[in-house]
């Protein structure tokens, strides 16, 4: 065995990891838990998982993502690169993903909605999902024989407002319960579990043990799972922790993932891998509170349509064939372990429901965090992640779709782009001499452009000039940061000089295409969705950007390039992770969660894909702001355009 | 291994068992799937499991219970005579406990509730428990783009009842629905499972398999197990099958098993013979009508609270100490395959509620058989089984006890006694001149008495001044049947030379005094019953006779022996086993199910054991037919007593 193996050391994080000869160096990282940078999921295509040999002896692929200067340093793609003996291997710091980086940098907002969650539940009576109630019940005699079920079920029903015909007992659970009862002396707490038509009695323990009644809402993003611990009986947030989705090594979006489960019939591993992040964050929240996975009651996750079935065990290969249909957009609640989740035995999971193929169980939980099914006032919600949905409406009617936006705002398909990690550029500008101001995230020495900076350097770049609104570099410019490569012209932001990874961090005429065809994607869809309804941009009076990306988002940037309908700035409010957001406020209240149903029966889903509308709407949105300057009155005072 | 073992050569059925030395040949038999008469459960105090030794070598207790006579023959008890040797080992007729002749001698009875069954549950609207539903779904489109599983959901609502919020579904399930769909052109058969607050999709088959439904209603009793088989879709008993509960070798009533298991840590095992009993009955009538256990969907059990504790795992330890609870009365409908049955995988066990301690789901059965919660007219309900339970009510009300009759009707206790079954004396009259004529299940020569013919006995004792109306042999009479022996007077009934064990049938003083305490049991418990309502024995308008006893019953002498209340025989009528009657009501009809767990709620239970009035009726009724004659005014004429 040994002499089929090799040993990988990685740098500068000093882990060596042993793996199968002929496994790729991304294997052997994924393998010791380090996460590269690997946007295309491992087929080579991105470029992103460059990482530098020190020695060893390795098997490559050529590929066009490595420079000939960088070859000469020892560049190779950690994707393609198979291991053939021991190795020295350095992660240079723009292909890390540092799991402290995405709390890091996402901390502060969770923060923010944390405070949401806590005014938000307000709305509804506090019954979590999952409840404790204790009861101390009358002691039997001849003359009160009833048996110990029915006597637990008589001291349940005088306590809550559950119905006799509505209570159901797990089986196990039966089997305790003469024991308990009795060694307790009559004094016992149930765990009463919703389970939509029926109420289960999950657990009965001796004595008052509300206290310990724990719940985890989880946001099953497409790149990252975030997780929240709550003290359900306080309906406190204890704790965050947040990990990579480890289906990322299968493929960046999640339409690579189901292709590739389909063809390595991988179903089975996509659950597994997933749940594993899952039940890994679940153990270090539990460890760091001193708690045990015993006090976990209830997990409810908000997840795309995608990821809800992987996480679940469905089969999600109809969604990508017309007519692009979910195995369930709604799944009952069910026991935990069912699907390999490590939590109370009994504990049990909910799927916040999704709405239809591409508007998922993270969207209804958007909504319901936003509490748009009480709206008076029209309003938009826009969240964008790996992907990006929008819903509008009011308390009356809700219309939902999904935009194509691709990854480009997570940094994929922009050759400097990155995710929204330490030294990623968020903010930055243009001045009129083409000097360039930016800040990165941690103030650390820029490592490439995340989302928020993307949409300021494309503004910057039509504001100063650099473009023009077709988004073509305007050669003229009397600037030497525009050069033109073999690739054709590219615009330096950042000199590599000042960059951790001491290369330039640019952008290229490619990067901007891809650019306008994400926000085109997004403001089309806003503006279908508005003409469907037979409404402007003028009447929507609320926008909630929602997502990782909104809390850094400049919104003027964002309406000088067209991504945002022109609205006042006074009516758009940052809402960040409303999936998770939403999700807290189902744990925390069976109510929210039974209303998350109702607006996701309620909303109308709008498949953009056979839209003509939006195709028009598509074409007409690729430019900047858009070929009817009209629609963009202060873009055209800003530009000056006329 | 092997000379640890010694083989056991059972004769007159040539069956050989190996077995363990210093295991009992009662061990053996039951390894050998041959059931030995051992009332006593196997503890040397009946004295019933009788053998003849042929050959080979044994270590015997001493017992009062074989005759000099008999052990010069050979005759030793098989509960307490060690194997240590290979044995050659005869057991005589009495001594046998025949399943066929269960079969042979209650199938007509079984004909007539089937009967029965087919009328009564015409009250219902027939949908039974589990059901099937044929769908043709409409294939999805782009403008009809539901989930599959929502899509399967409002299929089965425009076809059934079933609300959208009450669905549920098994998971497994769920996993398979897209493919099931698609490979079946999107049209379906759903199996749906009534779960009480929801209605479960247990299964989805491509195409119309509509007709492949069945279920089984199952009579758990204490000394045997009956199933029918039904065709849930057609509504129709296909076949019947019955066992001895496999649990008589830990004793032969519930109270000696639960000791038992209590003393031997033997609950599971306890469940198990049982569930392998049902499993045997269920595949022996699968087989034989060319199903597989697929095909059962749905097993509905009726049992007393101790065997629907045991069938289901729970320990019915408190049901035997004050004040006597059971651990629940009614337990929701569970996954069959959750405690070992062997049905579809996915089929649904149903128990029917239990009353009380004492009164289990085999009285809510027979009430429900009988509609007693829809009768005009005061009805009286006695099902005689190994207990004796008694309802007595109507529309309006429901009172119920149980009366510890003993088990001398199933000829326990009783010299003479035996089950039901072939040879057994069924009917007996004696003459003037002390001549006794008798009838024998199936004609055989008489192995013994069974309940039905110790009443007769009884009556025509006192009938015929033999006894006295305190159960006293009245010595004086001119017969050479009375006899005085070392434990005092019999009565020869049958000759050893018409006999099949060759040994005389007679009754002793001791055996009166046996009956005359069982039929007093009964006699004050119906009417502690109606005093406590505030009635007479003329105020019953129905007399209903339930249980194996039931049919072959002479009303006469049951009334004679001031067994029943002194009733015209007009208002009595036999109704077969109403327990699985009425779990093939529930089965064909939902509504019927719910009934009966009405039916358990609406009674009010009255335990006997601490009531005094029951104590002080009881002590008047052990008399013939009662110290008070006014109450039998039609015994009084008979008897000629004034």
């Amino acid at each position: 065995m040994e002499n089929s193996h090799s040993k990988v050391h990685f740098f500068p994080v000093d882990v060596t990891v042993e793996i199968e000869k002929g496994k790729t160096i991304l294997d052997a990282a994924y393998k010791g838990d380090l996460f590269i940078n690997a946007l295309c999921g491992g087929d080579g295509t991105c470029g992103k998982c460059k990482v530098i040999l020190g020695s060893g002896m390795i098997e490559s692929m050529p590929t066009t993502h490595i420079s000939v200067s960088e070859a000469q340093k020892g560049f190779v793609l950690a994707c393609s690169t198979k291991v053939m003996g021991n190795l020295e291997v350095i992660i240079p710091e723009e292909s890390k993903l540092d799991k402290s980086q995405i709390l890091a940098g996402e901390f502060p907002q969770f923060s923010g909605s944390l405070a949401a969650a806590t005014s938000r539940v307000e709305h509804f009576r506090r019954e979590p999902l999952v409840n404790k109630v204790y009861l101390e019940l009358p002691q039997p005699t001849l003359d009160d024989s009833m048996a110990d079920y029915e006597r637990l079920c008589r001291g349940i029903m005088m306590k809550t407002d559950v119905s006799l015909e509505k209570l159901t007992i797990n089986f196990d659970v039966l089997k305790c319960l003469p024991g308990i009862l009795r060694s307790s002396d009559w004094k016992v707490t149930v765990t009463l579990g919703y389970r939509g038509s029926s109420v289960e009695i999950i657990e009965i323990q001796g004595g008052d043990t509300r206290e310990g009644n724990y719940g985890v809402a989880v946001d099953v993003g497409t790149t990252t799972v975030v997780a929240h611990l709550l003290n359900l009986s306080r309906g406190e947030t204890i704790d965050i922790e947040a990990t990579y989705n480890s289906q990322i090594k299968y493929g960046d979006d999640y339409i690579q993932r189901i292709i590739y489960a389909a063809e390595n019939t991988a179903m089975d591993i996509m659950q597994e891998v997933l749940i594993e992040d899952i039940n890994h964050l679940v153990f270090t929240l539990v460890k760091r509170n001193h708690l045990t996975i015993h006090d976990i009651n209830a997990v409810v996750c908000a997840g795309n349509t995608v990821m809800t079935h992987f996480l679940i065990g469905l089969d999600p290969t109809n969604i990508r064939k017309e007519p692009y249909l979910p195995a369930a957009s709604f799944v009952p609640p069910l026991r935990a372990h069912e699907v390999g989740m490590k939590i109370n035995n009994n504990g049990l999971l909910y799927n916040l429901p999704c709405v239809g193929a591409y508007v998922g169980g993270d969207i209804s939980s958007g909504a319901l965090a936003i509490r748009l099914d009480k709206a008076e006032m029209l309003s938009l919600l826009i969240d964008i992640g790996t992907n990006g949905e929008i819903v509008l409406g009011n308390k009356d009617w809700m219309v939902c779709c999904s935009a194509s936006a691709g990854p480009s705002f997570e940094g994929s398909g922009i050759s400097c782009g990155t995710r929204a990690a330490k030294g990623a550029i968020e903010k930055l500008t243009i001045r009129k001499n083409y000097d360039v101001s930016y800040k990165t995230i941690g103030d650390a020495p820029a490592s490439g452009i995340c989302g928020s900076g993307l949409l300021d350097c494309l503004a910057n770049l039509v504001r100063s000039g650099v473009i023009d609104r077709t988004g073509n570099f305007q050669k003229g410019i009397n600037s030497d940061r525009l050069r033109r490569t073999d690739n054709g012209y590219e615009f330096i932001l950042v000199d590599r000089s000042e960059t951790s990874t001491k290369r330039d961090i640019v952008i290229t005429q490619a990067d901007i295409q891809n650019l306008l065809r994400s926000k085109a994607a997004i403001y089309s869809a806003i503006s279908t969705l508005l003409e469907s309804m037979g409404m402007e941009p003028n009447n929507i009076e609320q926008l909630y950007l929602a997502g990782g990306f909104g809390n850094y988002l400049d919104v003027r940037s964002a309406i000088t390039i067209g991504m945002l309908p022109d609205v006042s700035a006074s009516k758009v409010q940052f809402v960040g992770n409303t999936s998770v957001l939403g999700a807290k406020m189902a744990l925390l209240a069976k109510d929210a969660y039974e209303v998350a149903r109702v607006i996701a029966s309620r909303m109308t889903y709008f498949d953009l894909m056979c839209n003509n509308k939006y195709m028009e709407e598509y074409v007409s949105a690729n430019f900047l702001p858009h070929t009817d300057i009209e629609k963009f009155p202060s873009v055209a005072e800003e530009l000056m355009v006329s």
